[in-house]
Formats: C-alpha cells, structure tokens, sequence
C-alpha cells in the first residue's frame, strides 16, 4: 500500500481526507505522523499556491508523495474574502467562531439575495519525482444569518449549499464528502493518486 | 449663497468638505443643521450606489440640493474589501481602532511588496429638479503594520499615499484635501457645484 502524506494536523480534515481516499489503495498518513519539518507560513494570494507551496515543503522533507489541500469561503458581498484569510480572518481572536461571528456582522447590512457564497478547495498532488497536479474544486451555495448544525468545521454552520435547505453543517459526512469543494477537488485528484499506487 | 446639504454628520467629514467647498460660492450644511428625517442604512454593493442613495435621500427630505460621498479604503490583499463596509469591518467591536487593527491582522502574513491599497470616495450632486451627478476619486498608496500620525480619521494611521513616506494621518489637512481620494472625487464635483450658484 502506498503512503500517502497528507499535508495537515486538523484532525477533521484527515478524517475527511481518509474517507474520500479510504478506497484508492493510498494509506494516509498526516504531519504528526512524520518528524517534524520546518512548514513555511501561507502567504499565497491564491489557494492554489498555498495548496501547492505545503505540499512541495512535505515532498522535500519526508521523500513521500503529498496531498495538501488549502480551503476557504468566498463571499460575494466581501468580494471573495475570507478566501485564502478564512482561518484567520477574526485576526488575532481567530477561531471558527470567531471568524464565523465576523463574517456575519461584516453582512449585517447585506441584503439577503446577494448573501451568496462559495467554498473553496484547491488540492495539490507532489510527488518525490518531481510531479506536480493542482485542482479545484468549489461548492456554491448562500449564507444563513444564524449558525445551525454541529457537524463540519469554519463556516460550515452558516453555509446553505445550493439545492439544500440544510446547512452544510447539517450534512452527514457522507452527504458532505459526496458534494463537497474539497470532495470535489479531491475526487479529480483520485485518477492521479490510483496512478501513484500502480 | 447657494445652500448646500451635505447628508453627513461625522464633523471631521463636514470640516473636510466645508475646507474644499469654501471657494465655490456654497454654504454647507450637515445633516444636525436640517430636521431630523429617515435615513436608509448603506446597503449598496459600491460607492457609488450608496453615495447616490444618500444624496436622493436627503433632496426628498428637505429639498435642497445635496451631496453625499461613500469613501472607505480597497485592500488589494483582501480583494479591495474592506471597501464599502469599511467603517463596519470589525463588527460589533466597530470603531476606527479596531476596524484598523483587523485590518492589520488579516494582512500578517501577507508579504510587504503585497500592501498596496487604495483610499476611494464617490461623490454624489442631487439636485432637486433631479439632475444627478456622481464622480470617484481614488489615492492610492500601501498599508504599514504599524499606525502612525494623528490627523484624519478611519484608516489614515495605516495608509502611505503613493509618492509619500508619512502616512494620510501625518499629513496636514492642507496637503489632504489637495491630493486625496475625497479631495479628488470633491474637485470633480465643482464645476457642477458652481452651476448651482449661476
């Protein structure tokens, strides 16, 4: 079975990370898992050269082939932001709830039809050899003005994909992983990662 | 003298713009010199639609000609947000010291060469008999981490314009009005500020 070093300490997200890749053969294995390495801070403009950055920095210091992943919300009404700023956007009060409450206040004055929204996932496949695969995926939906839901993390408690009435925090995981943006980048990476087992 | 409404009642905005004003032949008054009448929150997507809003706003109310401005600063880091929830950017914690360290907060990790910033205003005339003119004026410049100066107001402590190397707070009101986005957006109006004296 190959190893797989996925790019992160989130609990939830390897969870995550492991389901969707449970049947591609890959034995996933996150950052507390190797030795410790030097990871550079996130400063991309994009989540693409985030995504991309953390996974060339897991490739130089463990040899293994990395998936890393970066995500966020872009609302429209903040044209685009949290964005790559999501798990920081309360600053130095930042946790999801924090960021969550701001961004909530941030479109108080908004008008619910431009509440919309979209979560974001770009993920970047590197191998050793020098391969590297970047995809995106994105998950358009609106945003409700009170939290509801326990399930997922960030702003899944107030984010209402499009063609739910749930928010995504209301979603089994398996709902969630089916349709999700990182589902929906992770599910382009899949051909590459069944490739890198042959 | 022609009386002019200016639909504000931040004093240091009537002061700037009574500064810029004086030599047109207008007498400006703010909104605490007319009867108190219902003001529409600022729910606009840009400058431009909430300056006009104000602006239509006042005429109905008192019939005299008005000018309303909506200004706040562009971040280019943060997709020109904070934009027009620029005095709202902190939520419920809203106030110009922490709109400003939020500000400075999120753009942490972003690399200095990444800082650039742009102050904007739109400017609305309304007149009475309907005629309606809106112009921008923008000053653009870069962010510091650090605020500095004790002049102007809002984000002025973390903003050097282009071509300087104080910031928009360590300027004189003088070489504000001259250069800035207000003061720019402002001098576009004049000609249509005195035609309405003719």
């Amino acid at each position: 079975m190959t190893r797989l070093l996925v790019a992160s300490r989130n609990a939830k997200k390897l969870e995550e990370l492991r389901r969707i890749l449970a049947g591609a053969g890959v034995e996933v294995i996150g950052l507390d898992d190797v030795p410790p390495f030097p990871e550079a801070p996130e400063t991309g403009a994009t989540f693409e050269e985030n995504a991309l950055a953390k996974a060339r920095d897991a490739v130089a210091a463990t040899g293994l082939p990395a998936v890393a992943d970066d995500s966020g919300i872009a609302v429209d009404a903040l044209n685009g932001m949290p964005g790559v700023l999501s798990a920081r956007w309360a600053g130095s009060a930042k946790s999801d709830p924090a960021n969550l409450k701001l961004v909530l206040e941030q479109v108080a004055d908004v008008p619910d039809e431009r509440l919309t929204a979209a979560f974001v996932c770009a993920a970047a496949l590197v191998q050793p050899g020098g391969e590297e695969v970047v995809v995106r995926g994105e998950w358009p939906g609106t945003l409700v003005r009170e939290p509801r839901g326990t399930n997922g993390f960030g702003y899944d408690p107030i984010f209402v994909p499009e063609g739910e009435t749930r928010t995504s925090a209301e979603l089994s995981s398996a709902e969630k992983d089916a349709i999700s943006h990182r589902g929906r980048a992770l599910h382009q990476l899949l051909p590459h990662l069944r490739a890198l087992t042959a």
